[in-house]
């Protein structure tokens, strides 16, 4: 028979909407067979047809900085605070925001094996996550051990990205150590991600104002202002430039930090950059709410000053951010989290971290996409295709090509909402965003051609989403094919 | 019967190929129907099957920036020379370059009529071009009725950019006159560009070069150095913000204008730039050249000192540049064109330009992606899209998206080529490249389905190609839908 | 005999003080003798007895931009107000605010010799004034003999400084023009000084304004953005380094000028910059003030937002500024000057200028001095020492070393003064300092020996003060002879 | 009798010289009285008259930077070696090289009590110096008592200055340690000099050199590369912003970390910063030599690439430079020294440092005045001046005016020399610019009153030197008395 195409219909096809790319934007069906996107066109045909009329169709989120089910332990960001969300309720949240992958961190405690906290972590996450997720590898302690054996075999296992931390006490790296592990990674194939803050100054200003008795939430900004952001941002990018090693600095808060990444790259260094809706939305007056509820806007690095959220903007708009992400570090306000140490303890004592991953789409595309600032193909980019392409995701994640898994949110760019924590699916008892009012919503979730969520329906099931392994090409090579 | 397609023929289908746009790489065929990319999948089926094996299917290339029979006069770039290429010559070098579209200029000279001025120039295209183009205008003498009925009217009927001069006794316009016109298109949604060189220093340094008896090629830099370069397109950028509108600056040569740009950006300032293979493959040393063949590559701005090279790579690869053009300057080494004058005259009396449509791609192919310094979706990018979506071509150019153009060009990426002029197939007697041996070529043209190129061979016919109205969005507005 | 020193008496010995230059502070006292100082020493005794306890022994003040009776002409910054100050009561003012030296200037109208146009001027100041004064040369008209003899011949006869436009319908010179200035200048041995305000962004903008019913004083601002400030310092920077001459910023309002100037000093171009009180005490909202008052406070470039000050502060303490100066333009606020036009006019047609020249040093005292922002160093520098060095006056004015002329203002360092019009000797009929509170005072002030005014009474004369020629080293040469 | 001055004879007069300070140049006598400046003025006499016609008559230069038998300790730059030269030897240099005053620096080893370490210094210097002295304070071990008692009661006894090394093993500080000394150093009236290199980049790197076999003198430099002295800049001040207090840069070596002081001045910081000449007039070239010989040249950071001089040259020229000084770092070339662990030892092992005391000034005359890049004032300033003011003996010492110390070095402006190590007086067996010809030089120096060298004899005499204490006026206050 003469045919324009197989004559087998499709599983399922997305009909009639208008489908984005990081790149571009089209009014077509999507094709999906076997769980992959085998097709771009007009009329498909296939057993399942799900109506896409006055939606968009876009690649599902990828949420690349989020934290699930970590151990409990001292000298952590968390101060020994329990994280509410595991891999179900995390996953089943991000799913409900527009996610289909999401990848958070497998941590190395000190004197511990790295290859036995991954395999812990993999069993944390095994058989409960509704969508796909990879793990980002934090190294705490690069023995030699480590940096010669567990941490290439586990990049050569699928972990291409490993984090490391310049502050807090128990998980910071000397500037040594760093150059080490960036050699390492960039030799084994892996994205070096970096916190950066000055941990010394850190200290050393909290112990002042702990001794003028400045207790309060609104102090944690003071104890790391953007000076010591920007120092340790300045260093780390050159310890990249000394190792020769692609970084990625996580969430950037503001202006003086993008000034160091602005220059870097203006030197010829490949930096990347990465920035939270924290720093759109927030500022140090939320950190300044009666009965410690600033507590609840406590994260690291701290929202700045308002006028800040300019420069974060403008980052977003210009290509400076190549990733955004929700860092969710899920502490509820109650003596689980937040307030493990009372209401009344130094800011020092309270779990640094504010949840995010149902959230972070919509707030972008509202304030981002609907009121001009960016086009829905950076969108795409930001929320999805960077992070696929930058983790080794890409293209099997990240966008809508005919081979690449068929992870897609159909959107209503028209729904209005009101967030409240009573819609959200975490297990966190707050949103910071509580009451903003948004427009835009991902109404269907598909994941690898299985719709997840559907206009606030749970369709999918826990034990669905699978550990994806993620590779990057080797450095400086051409990378068509 | 149920049936996943649509059960029609596509009438030609591209097989097998790795298609690329500017974000995404897939192993998948692409379906033609008149002319329309109506299909991306596996196992299409077309009347015309092309193989593309180990072969890169890629978006046509836009070359932006090109001149073509242009009206002789005074007081130009050109001094008064002959272009040796008309819309057929040019169109026809074009799309052996990989070409599927081009945008060169509509002249308004001094007291002429813009209207008549594009309508002159709609006759010298008519018939004769292989593949489509569009026209930007060049305003030379913005008078109240040009600024306030003829611009507005011509922007109305598709010619969504306008170009400025900042030099050249006849084309030059004031800063109020930029600002004139910057506001006109701002309001009409035309994007403007801009020639950004100081007229004044360029002729004061000139008189002071020649009374020296300075008057070989090679004083054609220092007659235009880089800092009156870097001035004006910090003025430029000025009159940009004064108006508030979008402005690009066109052939960008080097650091220090590289560095307003970047400055400008970090304002917020919403600053395009351009750059030209002839400011990452010559340089200074070529306009030093016996017996006056130094004029070969002189253009403006001039290539600049070696190392320069490297910071215009810099901003091919870290996302500086949105657009890569030839600026094509057809100017035969004979008496026509640059030396009309002779061969002993003042570099001030010799035509200004290269020429370039052929060579563009490849070469940036070859160096940039061959080389690894930017990946194959950069290339397109640069190649193609980033020129349709600023000049408002996108996405019915630029792309491989369901419902585009079918406008492709088959790269093969591991064609050798030494380049040499006799096989180029401009009107003009050299190349600035003679010899360099490149990696890559495309070897398969088509336009809106129609194979122009194939291996070499014109298949294409004179008239195929379409002056193209080309829009932009209202600034400012969500531009998803 | 046997004798440390000369046994004649010195005519007048300054006893008992503390004794500042630009670089030192000693307690000694100082000897005067045929108007120059003989020497620094303890126990020094003279005819006249001068005691200096606990006062501050200061090169007497050197205000090196005024205005001073130019002749009225339309296209000016005045708009054809008459300046209400002449050399009388100039030079008063002048000296009762601690300063020894003025430097007014003398304009060339278009069309008009500049020889003709300072000899005008030369006998507007003859016999009026009451300290000495040398004149800058504003060129508006660089005729071609004007750049062979007049202005070479007039620099030959001490005027080592021109001043040139880039705004004012009347005065403004063309880039090409400023660099014939330049290079005439540099060779020459004059200093050229720049008013940097892109005249065609102003005009324009003004014109939009006034459609837009925008005309009063506050709207001046919004006409000269410190954009085109930016834009036009940045210019002047890169003329100067075409013409490889050295230039000087006159009133710099704010940041972004001040950004283009260390950038400049940081590729190694010598640019100096001046910088005036109403930077650093006015603002925007000086401006906005009821019944058109805002016009007194109107100044070109403009008073900045509040902010901007500490801007100007930093730049005063960190060396940017070489030269603090008034820019004295005496408009009253009456129909001879401000309301030339009346109260409801725009803001286009209001004189531009204010008021200073008494005032400057005192407020750079009171408020850089006792605050501990500078020293008393470097206030020295600000006041006097820097202009005589960059105007040619040094050594013979501007410290108080031995052999220079005994120009000196005691001040009293702790006398506390309300700034009132009352008590200024201009002929201006208000000030923009009216009410202000300041700390430290010049009591007494001394010409080439004689006292001028001591402790708020006259005792000079006019016609005391003479035509100080001026004379600038050769550039590059060695200075230390 | 009616006398202008006090009959009494001064001791001693310089006759007919012409006296520069930091501000002022001028044709007069110097009447010096017990040690002191007593008068400046014309036909003064004295017990002893020094003719200095056709002279030079400026403050003896003060070279604030070098090191003098600091014990021998593991850990250091040293690595062990001995120093050549004592405070005999050393101030006899110093003296020849017209210098009046020295800062050497009293070590503080770990465990040590700073205390006793500086008392020992005192014993090291007693009775031997030929000219002035004060010590800087090095502290390498801030334990609680250093801080609360050690370090206020000796920067309260007179040494108001205090060094920390962020590298060398044996002396770096951690940043929270620094913090504490600038906290301790601002409130207690010192300034905070820092070497700013990262010491865990330089181990790194040196450690893959090493490995890699390269070990000779060259590879010094790549052991430091420019990125992490800028690095190490940045985080200084960092810390000086963090802490609030004001910190002086030693030995910057070029480009990238001036422009750290740059961005850190236009922000508001009050950083100081100190070049020396072996970046005026090194390279790494110099470094490059056979057997060895490199190693003569070595000292931390190293010289940079010739280009870079450039930009030094031009940090000394616009003012960005407050210090110049020697760095003079004692160590033969011979097994006592450099060559202590032989000559095919890694570049790791050889003791850092160069001597400079006696050529120090005469280099920067010679290349900075006479060659006019900078004016002899400047020259006074550089040498002398600034050294005295920000290291808190102004006006005692470091200028010619009355009241100050008569330390006065008299040059001979047009005196050619060849500097060869034969004509130096330190115990160093080589010079890095053996065979350079200069112009200039020292020819009478005068310690307080006492003439201490006299054409080339030494006339002085061990012991003559005192230590002075220095004190700095309370941070912000008026300074004016």
């Amino acid at each position: 028979m003469m045919s324009a195409h197989s004559i087998d219909l499709f599983d399922t096809v997305i009909h009639g909407g208008t489908v984005a790319t990081a790149s571009d934007t089209a009014l077509c069906d999507v094709g999906i067979r076997n769980g992959k996107i085998a097709a771009l066109g007009q009329d498909l045909r296939g057993r399942q047809m799900l109506d896409a009329s006055d939606r968009l169709v876009l690649p599902g989120g990828i949420d690349a900085h989020c934290h699930l089910d970590q151990p409990r332990a001292q000298g952590l960001a968390s101060g020994g605070a329990l994280m509410a969300d595991d891999f179900h309720s995390g996953s089943l949240s991000a799913a409900f925001g527009g996610n289909t992958t999401i990848i958070p961190f497998a941590v190395q405690h000190r004197g511990q094996s790295l290859v036995a906290a991954v395999a812990d972590y993999h069993q944390r996450a095994n058989a409960r996550a509704f969508i796909d997720y990879g793990f980002h590898l934090i190294v705490s302690d690069p023995r030699p051990e480590v940096l010669s054996d567990e941490l290439p075999m586990l990049i050569a296992r699928g972990h291409a990205s490993v984090k490391v931390y310049m502050t807090y006490e128990a998980m910071r790296l000397s500037d040594r150590q760093i150059l080490d592990v960036l050699d390492c990674n960039r030799r084994a194939g892996a994205l070096t991600m970096i916190h950066a803050e000055n941990y010394e100054c850190i200290s050393w200003l909290t112990d002042r104002l702990e001794a003028e008795g400045k207790l309060a939430p609104k102090f944690h900004e003071d104890s790391r202002p953007m000076a010591i952001e920007r120092e340790a941002t300045h260093r780390a990018i050159t310890l990249s430039e000394v190792a020769q090693a692609e970084m990625l600095i996580v969430h950037v808060s503001g202006r003086e930090a993008i000034e160091e990444i602005r220059r870097a790259r203006a030197r010829g260094i490949r930096i990347y950059a990465e920035t939270c809706p924290q720093y759109l939305f927030l500022s140090t007056a939320d950190l300044d709410q009666p009965d410690f509820r600033g507590a609840m806007c406590m994260c690291s690095p701290p929202p700045r000053e308002p006028v800040n959220q300019t420069h974060v903007w403008q980052g977003i708009e210009d290509g400076l951010f190549d990733i955004f992400s929700s860092d969710h570090a899920p502490y509820r306000f109650d003596p689980s989290g937040k307030l493990m140490y009372g209401p009344k303890v130094s800011f020092r004592r309270v779990a640094n971290g504010i949840p995010g991953l149902e959230t972070r789409g919509p707030l972008l595309f509202s304030e981002g996409v609907m009121t001009g600032r960016i086009d829905l193909n950076r969108f795409v980019a930001l929320n999805s295709t960077n992070s696929a392409k930058l983790y080794g995701l890409h293209p099997r994640k990240g966008t809508i090509a005919v081979g690449s898994d068929a992870d897609i949110a159909i959107w209503d760019p028209a729904r209005r909402v009101t967030i409240t924590n009573d819609m959200l699916h975490h297990n966190v008892d707050y949103t910071p965003y509580e009451g903003r009012e948004i427009c835009g919503w991902p109404v269907t979730v598909i994941s690898r051609g299985e719709v997840v969520v559907h206009e606030g329906e749970l369709l999918g099931r826990a034990g669905h989403g699978h550990f994806v392994e993620r590779y990057r090409p080797a450095k400086g090579a051409a990378s068509w094919n």
